[in-house]
């Protein structure tokens, strides 16, 4: 099939790509670097340093011999998107391509903008462009388990039948999301919504949680092929962060009580959730919304997790409660089904012990270039 | 009170504005005239020429005695946002300071891209602005009925209790609008009731249905103070349209089967419930939200109506079905609620013979103005 990955040099656009192409499907990514930019402005680098698009893409060809198309442009820019689509005429599409940081859409008011008109002009591109380009295509589209924020009742996946003064409707799960950045999430969902009404569109819109890990089996060909490693506040997700603070000998920091639950998922399961939902798409106007994550643990009990895989590889791992930055429940119900893709076969990896040590183990190699800058910025302020 | 009304060039912002400044408050507008650059882009100019904002203002005066402050600039652009902030200081902002036309929404990419970012990113302004200069502001923002569409259960005032599974939460009342221009009210909803929660900021949100009428205690002083009337298929709301086309001895064009049922209100109902709204505040930290419409009419209701009123001004006024344009249910459940105006003490003005007589007798003044291009532009697809 010929996928086009829309923020394909991302910590998941990359691996995606890669895993793609590795399944024999055409690919090609697009990307204008703005995940890059964003960290070396906020003094936030990964913790190794990763090769740009064309590099990467020349290391997967030296290991498989695959050619993956590149294009380096912005996709707020009409040109760029229009040049894209009519280039790689593409079957489907993965759109990552948005500022993807919770604290970083709430840093001010210049980067709050930012992450907003990004993130909704790319998508209202994407859309219009596959409206004038490719009407048959599938977009499968990034969206967050933030969508949902944390309710009082179960959650569904994307939709939900409500009975009300004795007549019924279907509409939208409703949505209350945690930053301005999963705000987008739910405008774009809002967005897509609208026009697979309105023109027949086919989206599937994936509600993923928080991705830990690093490995796949591509990425394990070449270490120059692992995707970005945030271990910062503003670009790392928890996992990764509580491993590197646990590496660097700094207290896990807890969020307040931490309480707060969420669905997670390896970056492996990351894969083949998008790959089972490109391979089998959604049909002519329906929206499709799945919700993306295998497992939900609270904070504290990933805190606890990692201090134990600490203490096989012999660090001391001390847990530490300081002041939430965040406006979210430090304890609230927390039930969200995910069904869709166990139905389609997804074979879930399980977090382990294993899995952590061998993040931490790769932290261990990098240990020298930790910043405490990074793990503390105090920058995360709602 | 000091109060900023931005959009306060258009058909609802000007009569605002003066109905404001005759009650005693203090009143200062902002406009970019967006809307007037639109007619002229698209060659559906409202049908008789109305003075500029500095020009209105001074008319304003000399019958009134009363300044109303001016500025002249994009809501977009952050150094004219925080200008008219600082210089103002309002203690209420009435946000209009929108692309308000559906059928321009749904024009081509450039017509939606224009009032999706234009839409999202003045409310975001207005939101930072509220947050940075004036935290204890109250903002009234004209959102509207088609945000919900027309769903099969009746349709509550914002908010929605909702019992699944055994389990109580209360939701945004799921919406699901008929054009991308509703469908940024929605977004623009999502977005103040997630700054709602996260920064305390109180907030009233309007559900309007479609305004008819030009004629307000203010506008009759003189003519020049009359707001636009478009009677073109991407500016005229209905009934204008309905008007005009009765005058001009053009049949009423009913979409499709004429069965839309939607809330309307004359703009004298407009002025009392923004001034209600306003002079009754939301609290810090809550997002209310109004259903602003006193009456309940399909198409085809609101052409027999006119017809009615032509025959009284010995005009023969023709029905014609043609086929819609728009995507949209022709026949539907549709029982919104509208009880907190009312509770606020709203009078309501209904719809009448008499008042479609006097639009009807103003249209006839202007009727060598009327263009049929305007009438049977062909633009509005969806």
């Amino acid at each position: 099939m010929r996928v086009l990955i829309l923020g394909g040099d991302g910590y998941l656009g990359w691996p995606t790509a890669m895993h793609l192409s590795n399944k024999g499907h055409e690919v090609a990514v697009v990307d204008n670097y703005l995940r890059r930019d964003m960290c070396r402005e906020q003094n936030v680098e990964p913790l190794y340093e990763t090769p740009n698009l064309h590099e990467r893409v020349e290391i997967w060809k030296s290991h498989t011999g695959r050619s993956i198309g590149v294009t380096i442009g912005d996709l707020r820019d009409w040109q760029v998107v229009s040049e894209v689509f009519s280039r790689y005429k593409p079957e489907c599409i993965v759109h990552y391509a948005e500022q993807p940081s919770a604290p970083y859409s709430m840093l001010d008011r210049r980067a709050s903008t930012l992450t907003l008109m990004n993130n909704l002009e790319v998508t209202a591109n994407v859309i219009f462009a596959v409206k004038e380009f490719s009407p048959e295509a599938h977009l499968v589209k990034l969206g967050t388990m933030g969508e949902y924020g944390t309710p009082n009742i179960d959650i569904e996946e994307g939709w939900l039948d409500i009975e009300h003064n004795g007549r019924k409707q279907k509409f939208l799960y409703p949505r209350a999301a945690g930053s301005l950045y999963h705000t987008t999430k739910v405008l774009d969902t809002d967005l897509l919504w609208f026009y697979v009404r309105t023109w027949g569109l086919k989206v599937t819109d994936l509600m993923q949680g928080p991705v830990y890990g690093i490995y796949t089996n591509e990425s394990r060909m070449d270490p120059r092929l692992l995707p970005f490693f945030n271990y910062d506040e503003l670009f790392g997700t928890v996992v990764n962060r509580f491993v590197a603070q646990a590496v660097a000998g700094h207290p896990l920091t807890v969020y307040g009580k931490g309480g707060q639950t969420r669905g997670y998922l390896n970056i492996l399961d990351t894969l083949q959730c998008v790959r089972l939902a490109l391979e089998n798409p959604a049909e002519n106007g329906e929206l499709r919304i799945m919700n993306q994550f295998t497992e939900t643990f609270s904070v504290n009990q990933l805190a606890d997790f990692v201090a134990k895989a600490g203490t096989r590889l012999d660090i001391s791992v001390e847990v530490k409660s300081i002041e939430n930055p965040r406006k979210e429940s430090e304890d609230h119900y927390y039930n969200p089904k995910h069904t869709a893709f166990q139905n389609l076969g997804l074979q879930v990896t399980p977090l382990s012990e294993d899995v952590l040590c061998e993040m931490m183990e790769m932290v261990m190699r990098h240990r020298d270039a930790i910043s405490d800058g990074s793990i503390f910025s105090g920058k995360a302020t709602w």
